[in-house]
């Protein structure tokens, strides 16, 4: 479906132009230089993509859905930036991190001001919109609880499938949930279709972080990143991780204890293969991706075509 | 006027009473441990205190008033634990700073907790309250600002009396500001009388600023805290620094190199004694004190005696 992917392209531009024209002041430089090079940044845009995909077949004033995907997305970034202080993280997307090209306080304060920016356009809805705020808000505090328990993850080897999943729910399913329904919360719909639109963007950010997850380790090394020999390494745990402790404690313990910096990730890799863990973890990813398709099929009056095309674009990605 | 302190003090205490009635949950311990830490803190409680005599004059509902300025005051707490980090400090109002008591990211991420916090305190206003979301957050960007000259301020001996003049407005005035604001602009006020409300809080906070500067080398050691001689030695800027340099710039070169840690800050004092920059510091205040109270003045439609008293208290602290 050519046409399908053009309008998701086409949204991305237009996203990536209003976030340049953001007016961002020249000075104080050690505020807003930071700031400038974050929304240069070349992040895929699913989060402000879907908000408008949602704003389109709902028939909502395009100006209004460009504002709140903006604030959607200014939000990913500060997360993001402060995400990327505590994980201490050199590279995002191919680029050096603002902690680590500018330092660890211009990156803690422009991230803050990303957060404090993200409001004003959210602000500028001339409409009675503190129920924006409320979920905005809301979402961000539950976005600090998922980097709260991911944290607190670390290392801690008794961590349940449960658990890891109320964790990315929190950390990745928030954001997805306010970018489907604050659109539908501001054109004042019925609250019984809000929760639609909120299970649907919770199931969707777990599939997307379960498949996520997935990628890091079976894709190209350019995507794997370097931080997922150490991430392993380190102990850091992952839906594959938790399944291999789990079903086999001692085959894992031994796996890990025998061997080295330079074959670990390739020992891992032939661990989830011979035990399917792989594969009953991509089920789990299909399991939320079909969730979210079953509550979008309960949003009875719109046409979701777009937004069920947008799920499985979400499932196919491969980078 | 005893009546009057005991208003502040009944004030204090049902800001202290309610912002330990805000709801923080037990889990994830990683995030909330240090946000309750900061909430049971022994902050003045200047601003709360501010918007309360405010909504007083203006007759404002108490429990609208209330969130306004419990919201206030996680703003401000949000920022001081995150310039806690910054400035490497470890101690405040007597107590560990969090990113002593647990970690640097865990100060990252509570103050980012007690901000998104901030503003789901303040959206339990049930009105329209679009322009509270656009004030609040404008003022905490330009906070940013004020944040981000005072980290490009360190170790520059160029800054003017106008640069730092301009960085505590951005710091401290701006969040004085939206404490005399945010009341009248939830009740509707004609807009005229908000610049007055607007210049008195930023007023109020450049002569707050200018006083603290001085009660941070002239009142007891134990006020004076740790960082005064480090704060000296680094070349940090203040009033009576910039006061000393510009128009005594040999002198003070001289005194900064020749004296040693132990007898720098005693140097200092004697240095500012001796030429008068204490007393040309302290007129400075005053000015900005007298300048609030003309902007009160201009406000001829309440009774503006308490937010007098309470510049009065201001100018007059001496902790």
């Amino acid at each position: 479906m050519p046409e399908f992917k053009d309008l998701i392209k086409f949204i991305r531009i237009e996203v990536n132009k209003s976030l340049k024209k953001i007016p961002i002041p020249q000075k104080p430089k050690y505020l807003y230089d930071p700031i400038r090079y974050s929304l240069k940044g070349t992040g895929k845009r699913f989060r402000p993509i879907l908000v408008h995909l949602v704003g389109r077949a709902n028939n909502i004033d395009p100006n209004v859905i460009m504002n709140i995907s903006l604030s959607i997305e200014l939000l990913h970034n500060f997360t993001l930036i402060h995400d990327d202080i505590m994980d201490k993280d050199t590279i995002r997307h191919g680029q050096k991190t603002i902690h680590e090209k500018w330092d660890e306080s211009s990156a803690i304060l422009s991230g803050d001001g990303i957060f404090a920016l993200s409001q004003i356009i959210l602000s500028s809805i001339n409409d009675n919109s503190t129920d924006l705020f409320r979920h905005f808000n809301k979402a961000t505090l539950e976005i600090c609880e998922g980097q709260a328990l991911d944290k607190e993850f670390e290392n801690n080897s008794l961590i349940t499938e449960k658990e890891y999943l109320d964790m990315i729910d929190k950390k990745t399913g928030a954001l997805l949930s306010i970018s489907a329904t604050l659109g539908p919360i501001y054109s004042g719909i019925d609250s019984s279709y809000i929760e639609h639109y909120n299970n649907f963007g919770r199931a969707l950010g777990k599939g997307f972080q379960i498949h996520d997850d997935l990628l890091e380790i079976t894709s190209s090394p350019e995507r794997m990143g370097k931080s997922l020999g150490s991430d392993l390494e380190e102990g850091k745990q992952t839906m594959m991780v938790i399944k291999a402790r789990t079903n086999y404690p001692k085959e894992w313990d031994n796996l890990i204890k025998s061997s080295n910096n330079s074959d670990l990730i390739k020992n891992c890799k032939t661990f989830f293969e011979d035990k399917n863990i792989f594969d009953k973890t991509g089920l789990m990813a299909k399991s939320y991706f079909n969730s979210a398709r079953k509550s979008l099929a309960k949003i009875d009056n719109i046409n979701t075509s777009e937004l069920l095309e947008f799920v499985n674009i979400i499932e196919k990605r491969a980078f």
